[in-house]
């Protein structure tokens, strides 16, 4: 990433190439939010402000899946069916880990052949080292980038590692989860908490030998969601079964997210929704920066480590040991 | 709660007190530890950390369930069967919003009209007032002063309002949802995020015309559950169903729960699962302290709410607030 020197760029000249749509400039103004400099931070605020009035016509989508779902294959084929609608698809992916693979899950463009050749896609790893707390807190900034370049459907892809799905759950419209039919009649077992997010569900792989037990599965899940509750959206999340490599299903998924969004829409629930992210987002980067600030002191952090081994042996409890730290602050 | 005047009991008078079991006592103990004067709060610190060599012994179990799906008469038949056994028995209920029903929902001890007459038994509601995001952080401390008292069996019912579930989940061993079988083969929605923290549920009111629904319930239920990844306690959740009134699977509740423990306790998930939430409850105390410094600016508080309406007005960004926020701490 060095070679962007995104320091040399102006805020004025990044500000009318993002809405022209130049992709390198689009690439050096993520790269600058991502900056820990503070002048670099300064900037980046200055432009995603400036930009602000140019964001938000996008579908944002979530995707998630376990690994050997088939994550990349199925974007990529769902990408390419949103670009030959004459779409422009940014993928941003959201890797807590991608620090220790950088280069092998993330940020190699292969995993996404087809789309990664397409002049309507634009893709970009977003690594989230540094920000404790929030997996990906310059992923939101890298949306509103995208939205401003003109990008009509952001999908942020997340491995599912840690609270990373929760972080992408709070920054979309749409989270889709990819699940495998498993072996014989049984399923892929869920991660916990992650199937109460998704406004839909689709079985990937569902071709050849696959084909039965992917239609199986998606039984199994539409059974599973009418256990709860109609979410807040009013819309009650679906499953389908797609083929990334034979193109089947692909359409429908589309298609199950443009209704999606008529519903939310006329509803009111869209906007609010995301009135409602925004606050949040707020929120949590008060929060974020506070124990940033926080944990910034030495004596703090060493405070806490004693006080944890105190908590350990059992010899105070918790929420005397959290007064202790406060009265240092 | 007034007549307490917790303030005039010496620390050394309630630690005796409590050891020996005397619930009046202990009643005001809990009392003191909610009150917010900074001298109760001071003795109050002191007294648990006193008491806490004596804490730790009991079962923790909490319990959910919608209105309507018979959780008193539930606690009260389950209670009454635990005390048959010759356990003691404390249930707290958490109410976030016991402040406006203070005496219908809660405090009423005609909810459990068996257990509340019952020697074994000490039932208290604990109120939620002024905890800024912490629901329940009191019923910590409820839990250490009951335990310290001698009881075996820590209830924790929740009316399930906001977040008051995963405050409750983070807090005990075994979390127990109640859930009623719908009209015809149809179920009553589980509230989003509830059904994945269960480490048992019961479909409740299984006699008469509802029992054949409540097996039917059932088994829509174990076919949900085993969608999930089998849970880091490597207990796989049991759904069972009974009847409070009719006193039919109440024993077999309690078998369920004794499994539980055996099973974690020689995998040494049971000593971890509770390390790990005391290490929870630290920083989220740490946390809600920070938060009620922040908030008790007055200056603060303005600015928040200026800044939040200059994002919903979509002129500035979460991210550049939430920095302005922190360059004025």
């Amino acid at each position: 990433m060095k070679n962007h020197l995104p320091g040399v760029f102006s805020v004025s000249h990044l500000y009318s190439a993002i809405l022209r749509g130049d992709v390198s400039c689009l690439a050096k103004a993520i790269t600058l939010s991502e900056s820990e400099k503070p002048t670099d931070q300064k900037k980046a605020g200055a432009l995603l402000t400036q930009l602000l009035p140019h964001t938000g016509q996008s579908i944002r989508l979530g995707i998630t899946g376990s690994p050997g779902v088939g994550k990349s294959t199925f974007i990529d084929a769902f990408g390419k069916y949103a670009t030959s609608l004459g779409k422009k698809v940014a993928v941003l992916a959201v890797d807590p880990s991608s620090e220790k693979t950088k280069g092998s899950i993330l940020g190699d463009k292969t995993r996404m052949e087809e789309l990664s050749r397409d002049a309507l896609a634009f893709i970009r790893p977003t690594a989230s080292r540094h920000t404790l707390g929030g997996v990906a807190e310059k992923t939101r900034e890298a949306i509103l980038l995208c939205e401003a370049a003109g990008y009509e459907i952001i999908i942020v892809e997340t491995v599912g590692v840690g609270q990373s799905e929760t972080a992408v759950h709070n920054m979309v419209d749409f989270f889709l989860l990819l699940q495998l039919a498993g072996a014989g009649d049984e399923l892929q077992g869920i991660k916990k908490g992650i199937m109460e997010m998704a406004d839909g569900v689709v079985i990937t792989k569902a071709d050849g030998d696959n084909e039965k037990r992917a239609r199986q599965a998606q039984v199994q899940f539409q059974h599973a969601l009418h256990l709860f509750q109609l979410p807040e959206s009013g819309w009650r999340p679906r499953v389908l079964t797609a083929s990334a490599t034979q193109k089947k299903g692909i359409a429908d998924v589309w298609k199950m997210i443009e209704e999606f969004w008529k519903t939310t829409s006329s509803s009111g629930f869209f906007e609010e929704h995301r009135r409602q992210q925004q606050l949040i987002w707020f929120r949590q980067n008060t929060e974020t920066l506070m124990r940033a600030k926080m944990l910034g002191s030495k004596k703090i952090i060493q405070q806490m480590k004693t006080l944890e081994q105190k908590i350990k042996e059992g010899k105070i409890i918790p929420s005397v040991a959290a007064q202790k730290i406060i009265q240092s602050l």
